[in-house]
This record gives C-alpha cells, sequence and structure tokens, in this order.
C-alpha cells in the first residue's frame, strides 16, 4: 500500500486489516474513525485490548474464555448444577446464552475432533469433562457440538465415554431451521428432520 | 450485553462494538481473534492505535491527515506543483492515489459546504486554499468534491473564487460509471452524461 498519510496512519491500517473481515478500504475508514475519536476514548479502546489479551485464562471448570478463576456462569449459584452442555468454543456458548432458555452448566472443548487437522481427542477439553462428570453430580451431558463432521464426531466420541459413566446423554436436535423455505434445505438435513419428526 | 466472558472480555467487545460497521457479533469475533493473537502482535495493534492519534495532524499544505509538517505528497519533489486537486476528505485522496494518473498536489477541504448541516464556506479550508494559489504558482485547480448536491455547491463556491484569481478551474466530469448498465442510470446521470459527451 501506498504511504498517502504518513507512516503512523499506515501502521494503523495495517495492522487494523490483518484483523479477520477487515479489509484495506475497512481498515482505512477503521483508521479515520479512530483518530477522529476523543483522546480517552482512544486509550480506552487500546486499554481494552491490551486488557483483554493480557488477563484472558480458562475457567477452572468449563475451560471457557475468561479473566478469573471461574467465568461468570460457573461462578452463578442460580444455575442448575447437574447439567453440562458440551460446545466447541466460548462464543457457541454465548449463542445458547443469548436466547437464555438453557439453565445449566457448559464445558468448552475448545475445537473438535479431526484427523484431517490433526485434532485428536487428547487436544480438546474432553479429559477435563470426564472429570467433572466423576467429580460433580452430573445427570445429563447435552452435546452441542456443530452440526458438521468434525462435531458430529466429536460428539459420538464423546457419547462413547459418558454413557458408560451412568450420565444421561443427549444431542441436540437436526432438522429444518425455522423461518426456512423446505426447497432449500440440503438432502441430509432433511433426511435428518424426518427420522427426528415429533408427534403432534 | 450478559456477561459471560467476564469483564475484560466485555469491555473490549464493547469498544470494539463502537466502531463504524462492527456490530456486536463482529466485535465478539474480533475480540476472539485479538486474545488468540501474540502478546506482541497485540502490543503493536494497541500502540498503532495510540500513536496514530497522538501525532496526527493536518499537512500544512494541503491539510490531509499526517504525522508531519508536511505530507508525503507534498514532501514529494517529483509531483507537477502546479496542478491542484480538491477533494472532501484525505480518503478521496487516496482512491485518486490508488489510480495513480494524477500527478500534481492535492487540497484537502475536509468536508463541504453544506447549510442543512451548518457546514459554511469558513468551516472548511477554502481560505487555506486561496492561500496556497497566491503563493504558489497554481496553473490549475481541479474540482473532485462528491458528486452530491454538497460538494457540486462547494464546487460553484470555489470556482467562483479562484476564476477571478486568474487559474483555470475544472471540475470532474460527470457521466455513466463505466460496466455500469445505461438502464439503472439515474436521470440527472444521463443527462449530464449526453451534456458533457466527447466526440471520437
Amino acid at each position: 500500500m501506498n504511504n498517502y498519510y504518513g507512516s503512523k496512519m499506515l501502521t494503523l491500517i495495517e495492522e487494523l486489516s490483518r484483523l479477520p473481515g477487515i479489509g484495506q478500504k475497512s481498515a482505512g475508514r477503521l483508521a479515520f474513525h479512530i483518530i477522529a475519536m476523543s483522546k480517552e476514548r482512544v486509550k480506552d479502546l487500546a486499554n481494552a485490548i491490551v486488557e483483554a489479551k493480557e488477563n484472558i485464562c480458562y475457567c477452572e471448570k468449563c475451560c471457557t474464555v475468561t479473566d478469573d478463576i471461574f467465568c461468570p456462569i460457573c461462578k452463578d449459584g442460580k444455575r442448575e448444577q447437574n447439567m453440562i452442555m458440551v460446545v466447541e468454543d466460548s462464543r457457541d456458548m454465548a449463542a445458547y446464552e443469548r436466547i437464555g432458555e438453557f439453565k445449566g452448566l457448559y464445558h468448552i472443548l475448545h475445537g473438535a475432533i479431526s484427523p484431517l487437522m490433526g485434532v485428536g481427542p487428547n487436544d480438546i477439553k474432553v479429559k477435563e469433562l470426564l472429570t467433572r462428570i466423576q467429580k460433580e453430580n452430573i445427570d445429563e451431558i447435552i452435546l452441542a457440538t456443530n452440526p458438521n463432521i468434525e462435531g458430529e464426531a466429536t460428539a459420538m466420541y464423546i457419547s462413547k465415554l459418558t454413557k458408560p459413566l451412568g450420565v444421561k446423554t443427549t444431542r441436540i436436535a437436526h432438522g429444518v431451521p425455522v423461518g426456512g423455505d423446505l426447497e432449500y434445505v440440503d438432502e441430509v438435513t432433511l433426511s435428518r428432520a424426518l427420522q427426528g419428526r415429533l408427534e403432534l
């Protein structure tokens, strides 16, 4: 990129354009927005970035990304302590938290088993899940890994380990997404929706 | 927003989501990308933000956003010193720089005259432009303000001041955009394209 604005702006634009989903043009727009912000707000932004990075750690219970020994959900005594929803990453947890229907605890695997990508069962937080099942009084494990090959394989793998422990192990339902058009739904989903049909 | 990740991540997501074009979801994605970056890269990003803000100033000649007394273009002795392209902001200058066809100097107005928004001729860098015309040896002023009401009014206003100074004053051409479809071009543009027709 040519240097029209001087080196400081150029550095900022380059740094911003390295972030995911931000191209050169968006980076330019963001950079101009940043230099138009007040000095305090710019410092707040820069501090938030450094502080988040410096203080980030995994919750000792559910392994989610947080900045304390336990995350806000594990610390919340009002959550049902006998149910664990297993998800691939913290953002999946946030997605379920946004609908606010699940009141139990989570367990974050930080990935899914993927032989192609060289990710085995020991590379994700499966061992930690099994330890929790043994230590905590868990009645149900809900497997909410992604509905793709890696997520399905991971769910299968975990269910084979948890069922012998006597824990009810469930998988979130596959089916046609609400609001969609049947015509555009893929064949595998249509088939799974048919298999999983419920009596009204 | 609920606090799933702890306060540091929440602060970072909130700061990021205040930036233009970044919603809650993108901010979450960016925040997770940032905490996954190396400590050095995170510091570089935070420093770039603070450094750009702290060092930013206007070029004393063309008024563009830069971090030195003169911007890289005004400092470049190889540019044609007798032509000034007048644009509304630094990003418009960058847009013309990217095509690399204009070899003269720029003048950045930092806005356009807009009575509705309360922006008058004294709120943009018109005075600075007139001073340059008197001090520098300028043969032509190219008015490249935006092709909207404010930009046209600003171009008209400036041309009325520069023409009496004996400087050739031109406006970038209006017409049908290259690669477009005539059918979808608005009426005013079609009319301007007809008026501005050139003999082949």
